[in-house]
């Protein structure tokens, strides 16, 4: 069995969807794709739901994950937001299920704590960390800004299995940078 | 054109979807099919999500709908029940945009009036007048009680449907009855 491990990240909005791939090779995390799926250019709410379902299947079909990691906000601020973020997450997991690729979520906050090891941090914060972990040229990552969060559900992940199950508490990506130094991409 | 036209209700939920499937010919309805898609025997959350998917694009490719109707409450208790509802209904509808197949949403005290006139009927009495209306054994409805919202969804839908666009404010069964009096099968 090959090592090598491929992680999408996926982090779903009505609006958005931002998505990224890691290359996981001998404990080390590499960045292969990284991108929004424009979804406000369709008016129709449900011409969006299907775009969703057709855009997470191509790119599985296009870089074969092994695994899934969702970024996703388990409490909002009104019913409505929550019905419609729901709906979006439902389909970009299902897209994943229909292919048999296991699906773990994350919290916002826990994310940006794996990443910073702050869960308050700005988007700019996990940007610039991730930058510099997986080695993204910097023009790059200013167009993809809205990308970030799905390549940091990735690394989150990867940061999670690289942990015995008894132990997939991590506290901050400096804690498992520490403890995991061989894992660490110089 | 035929002027048949089949209508796939769905009452999506996490733990049982109801759907139903109306033919309407010559302004009268008839129920082809109901039954409910057990999803609580799925212990995973993502398993139900799969399952509704292929059931639904099943129940689609075995039927052919031209419209799907789906029961849709906008409100709810808290924002994780929504959640989770917006999940099951996303994956739902998806299933019907992706085979090209227009969406109508209706909240379920519209659909009572439709059916009852009565926006706060039990489920017995929406189960009891669609009993007549469509004419379904009395022991059949006693089985598929948890699919009498699809059917009811369904059934709103073909009301609407009737009406001119401008005039698709229904009041209920009992008025839409009286002024469309040759619609009604006797």
């Amino acid at each position: 069995m090959s090592n090598e491990k491929i992680i999408l990240g996926i982090d779903p909005g009505t609006n958005l969807m931002g998505y990224g791939i890691l290359r996981i090779l001998a404990g080390k995390a590499e960045l292969q794709a990284m991108g929004v799926i424009e979804l406000h250019k369709y008016e129709s709410h449900y011409l969006r739901l299907g775009k969703i379902h057709e855009r997470i299947t191509q790119i599985i079909d296009a870089y074969h994950p092994d695994e899934m990691a969702v970024e996703a906000p388990f409490f909002g601020k009104n019913v409505q937001s929550m019905l419609k973020l729901g709906r979006a997450q439902g389909v970009a997991i299902t897209a994943a299920i229909l292919r048999d690729i296991p699906v773990t979520e994350y919290e916002p906050r826990k994310i940006k704590i794996a990443i910073t090891g702050n869960g308050a941090a700005a988007k700019e914060q996990v940007a610039g960390m991730l930058q510099r972990i997986l080695h993204i040229p910097k023009e790059e990552m200013d167009i993809q800004l809205d990308a970030t969060d799905a390549v940091a559900a990735a690394y989150c992940h990867f940061i999670q299995m690289g942990k015995p199950k008894s132990e997939r508490k991590f506290t901050s990506w400096k804690d498992f940078a520490t403890k995991n130094a061989d894992k660490v991409r110089k």
